[in-house]
């Protein structure tokens, strides 16, 4: 029997379009999704660059016209992978259209937008998911695993940080993730979002924030120049630097824990340092991306005398998505927690069931950012809005 | 030519006390310090205790009344390691009586006291310091040197925590740390008091604070017990806490970096660990004292495809204070700070220089601790005082 | 203007072979390889099964005798991923067909079926390659960089170990890769021989070995078992285990170094721990594959107080391979060893430059092992013949 | 009650007399050991040198003859820490002289001397100990303890290195170290003695050995200097090193375990690298100096999806020793072990129990010593000789 196949229209062709399409290739080869997805359309708005994508790829056709694109009637699934400015007009016009999105974190620009997003995608009635990637890394999916099977306890303390270095240098040029109209953010969109996530989907609902932010270097080069595969826009003299370079926090969770976040660009040697720690009165976990394979576990439960931190390898065919690929101890990367991702979202959608990280949990974490921003702004701890479908789910 | 004595009377025999014996001990011995240090007098209000502690530890005579302590002629030295309660009346004492103290960290319950303590050191015109043991581990004495030949540039983040799990356990009874009266305050005045005192070293001066506090276990059995040399009063039923098990804190720098601290009894798997991390835009810094004898460092002007953060072990010759010890890569422990502390201290007194770190050191210390404390009571940012001696030292 | 394209015949389609489809599928949409490989024909043995395997990994076509398969006008590459045992038959017959050949490692059974094959290949005029995957490592590419950069100097030690632990249960079957008549041997050609193609490529030749080998469980149960991917033959009772369950190793090198070698499969808590340490006089290199984004460097040329291991994070864009995948700190995985292998041979093969590793480089690899299992029979130091090909390339 | 005392001469006042002295003053005052050893009378050859070790380390009175020394009748205990070819005659002398002796390690320049001593102390019924100090680091007694308590199972495999790089520089001067004549061997006596000692502590007896050693640098300059206190003899040009600058070797246990051994001073990088690990059917333990306060333990039996190595801090007051100490995570030093190894000693003599290692593990590791330094001489295999008291113990 022919599998079935899921039509997918994928709007934005950089990074993330370039890590999505990975995903697409690889999901029906290495996992046996439910259904097989087929990388029909591939939407921009530039035809040379948008062919040269597509053709690298491997999507079979491109289409300028977004509201076109996610009309199209064999199209099942939209994908969102553009600036976040750009992320609500392109899910809205999806969802009106019937079909389930998958789009990239942040959801949104704010909150209201994600609630917009999110009850708008309620109602159509689809599946709805937002990419947040990390949770799909198996030591990530393990560590929520042994939180609940009652490993660590009652929860006291969550560490979270994002940490990068590649804007240190101050020629470095004004690209568009510095430009706050389009980016909305610096630092906290970027990475804050997937800290923020996790420690929601780990820990639990955060009912207060207090945050700074910081820009370090607030001036930079206009000169068109393309780095790791950011292009700023072609200009003379310096441009502000409209975005935060880093930001810290304290939060306090729902469940009496309490927490720090830090995300930062300007964090020398840490490359792509999402890591976090949480405490608990069973036991800790500590992750570190650039480490992505492994997954810290202290266990207070342990004889006395033969207690420690262990490294736990996550690469067993019994951890989370590794009965997909390969034996023990022969590691994974950043990409496949794309395919998990995807193959996720299949899952729900062939089986009609809730996708998870839903745009309600996207929105909450864009209610955390929020909330951030205007501690940042107003220096006093802000209340989180509690967020809640119409329809609980 | 007999090398010149310094004679000592300290006060208190507890951990601390413990701590201090064996440094002086082992500091004439190891470190060719430019007057010998003579463990004269053991102070205390509990003569058999006191005596058991005097024999154990290798003091000469014992004595129940500081008072008459610190007013002895021959006594060049007090060394103060009481409970922090005590820390004000007792170096004033010694004070008034001319001798040199050298006090256990943190210097007071407040600032205003700490001031008082520093006011009259100075007025006095002997050498005051404060054991902030940490800045005589080589580890990050050598991060202090870094830092000072320009390796790390502009500093940009500063990450300092100081993570136990000691009191994770509800049933861990009210022991005399657990005791606002007595111990001031709990993990903020224990465990941050250290790592103020390294970020205001390494970093600078720290313009203002946002902190909050959080005790877990609210309620502690009252029953007499030893855990860990903290003797528990004796007493029945519950009894409550009224110190903080944990403390987070964002703050900012006068020069413009950014900072987090945390402090906790309550992060399961770490014993003693007091870590840091600095970026700048030069480098990086990282320590974690529970690996004391290593620094991490990254140079970022190191060739690009070579650069990484370096494990440096600092047990070479050239590194502080390891001209004393053994060969390279053999290993020192806890203690040796306080006996390079201790040497320090006499160093400064034969040589007639001010010792490092004072109590005006001391004194800003105590005024990060008391803004912290101020913050978390009044959710708000804080500033901190400018702590300058009278006469600039 | 369309790219070339190189049409592939693969035998073999298990463990092997699924790592090798991958890399095929991803070698054009990730790396701009100078022709696009098309994965035309899969060939085995069990029709049904091999059709399964044709779909899941996206074959055009299969076949089941290979002698048709590799006479096939349309094919360019025969990539063989068989039992070791049969890559000698299949490898001269696509030689004989005039076809370029990469095939798994090792090479052959012995030395002398190796030689045959390389002086084969030699003769047809076409590209012949071993898959030692590792050296596709970009952290290990990396240190060979290093080492041609001269940042080692003269090297002395060489210290290489394989570990795994997944047969250290009695109670596991005997599958094929324990029987020594389709296998050859046990841990030393499945894991010796990479570690051993590292040493010949990173240090230089070897002269001379001393090896001892060891089988810990000698009998172990018949019952049909799939496990990892092997397949037991059904059977009944106990049967004899006739490989190595470890060996280890002493070897002297031409250049003067010496190195030790330890590959087993009884090493508790190691999954797929390929690590090798070299230490020469300007500096040290460490590599563990559990690890395998991270290459640790020692510089004793770096300032006296400031040297220590650092950890390279083989993941920027200059480092080798990296261009093709993701952003720094995006680290990568097992399989992507195996596309860059490929890649290489895809370059070598349209530009026409020798390959490498090379068969002779494969021959070589058999010249140790065999050396290897010699000195373990007659418990004598054995030398290691010098292989050159008849044209030097 | 006066607690007794053992009244000690000590000959020979170096690197390891300043680690024995350190020793003697701690053991006291931290270990409560069951008598309290008096730092009697120091020896050696030169007055001036003498006595100024005297005073620094806390001798009370010097001697230049030791044949005088040992006689004394107030001595209790005879230390000898001289050059290993001096070892022999001073401890017989010592035990013709009734007195308990502990001797640095190793104990004798070959298997012949080593039993002529064992069996001399065995019928002088006196205590006799070598100081294999690495013993007494609690993390590798708590190896022991795991071992003995049945953890690590039935043992496949044991890896043991000690690795420095002090004399990687080809300038660095003739030290006696490099003298055959007085240190007997180079890093196979000084470091493969350690690592021999261990493995048969830990693992069990060792059948037979396969080594070979290599002298790097082979001629080095005379001229006088001292270096990390190893004074090279003035003299002019240079001269040859006489012995191995590293040492590797394969080993065979008697029960049935394999292992490796590697002893070098040329591995740059390394300071005091000391490690060790083994592999059992149950779990896997891994020892490394450097971090000597952390010993790392797998443990087969976790839960399947949570398995991997643990690093445990071994700083609890239950771990061995550490009761003695600091509070958890307040991590000790390499002195440390002396002041354990010599408290064990203490303990031994008053409780007249087998002091343990004694002479006859002291001749057990020569045995392996002399077999290795056969080995690589005949370049064969060598069975190591069994070594047993006369009287069991």
């Amino acid at each position: 029997m022919a599998k079935s196949k899921l039509n997918v229209a994928m709007i934005g062709y950089k990074f993330m379009g370039k890590a999505h399409s990975n995903a697409y290739r690889q999901v029906a080869r290495m996992m046996h999704p439910a259904a097989e997805p087929v990388m029909k359309l591939l939407v921009g708005r530039t035809p040379d660059a948008l062919q040269a994508a597509a053709t690298e790829y491997g999507w079979e056709k491109i289409e300028t016209d977004y509201h076109k694109a996610v009309r199209r009637k064999e199209i099942n699934i939209v994908d969102v992978t553009t600036t976040n400015d750009v992320h609500k007009e392109v899910v809205l016009a999806a969802l009106k259209a019937g079909k389930h999105v998958f789009c990239e974190k942040p959801l949104a620009m704010n909150l209201k937008d994600a609630l917009k997003m999110a009850e708008t995608a309620e109602a159509a009635g689809v599946k709805h998911m937002v990419n947040f990637n990390y949770r799909f890394c198996p030591a990530v999916a393990l560590a929520k695993q042994l939180i609940d099977e009652g490993r660590i306890g009652r929860i006291f303390h969550w560490r979270g940080s994002y940490l990068q270095d590649w804007i240190i240098d101050p020629s470095f040029p004004l690209v568009w993730r510095l430009d706050k109209n389009v980016a909305g953010s610096g630092s906290h969109g970027d990475l804050n979002a997937h800290t923020i996530d996790l420690a929601l989907w780990l820990v639990g609902d955060i009912s207060e924030v207090n945050a700074t932010m910081e820009t370090f270097v607030k001036q930079r080069p206009k000169q068109a120049q393309t780095t790791g595969g950011l292009t700023a826009a072609a200009g003379e003299g310096m441009g502000e630097v409209t975005v935060d370079d880093a930001v810290i926090s304290l939060v306090r969770f729902d469940n009496g824990a309490i927490g720090t976040f830090e995300a930062s660009r300007f964090a020398a040697g840490h490359k792509n340092g999402l890591s976090f720690e949480i405490n608990g009165d069973k036991g800790s976990l500590r992750f570190d991306f650039e480490r992505m394979n492994e997954l810290e576990y202290f266990n207070r439960e342990d004889p006395a005398h033969a207690q420690g931190f262990r490294t736990i390898l996550a690469t067993e065919s019994i951890h989370p998505y590794l009965q997909a690929w390969w034996p023990p101890g022969h590691v994974i990367g950043y990409e496949h927690g794309f395919t998990h991702s995807i193959y996720s979202f299949i899952e729900h959608i062939v089986n009609d069931t809730p996708a998870s990280p839903d745009f309600w949990a996207g929105a909450k974490v864009n209610a955390v950012l929020d909330a951030m921003v205007k501690s940042s702004d107003t220096r006093k701890w802000i209340g989180v809005p509690v967020i809640a479908p119409a329809v609980p789910v």
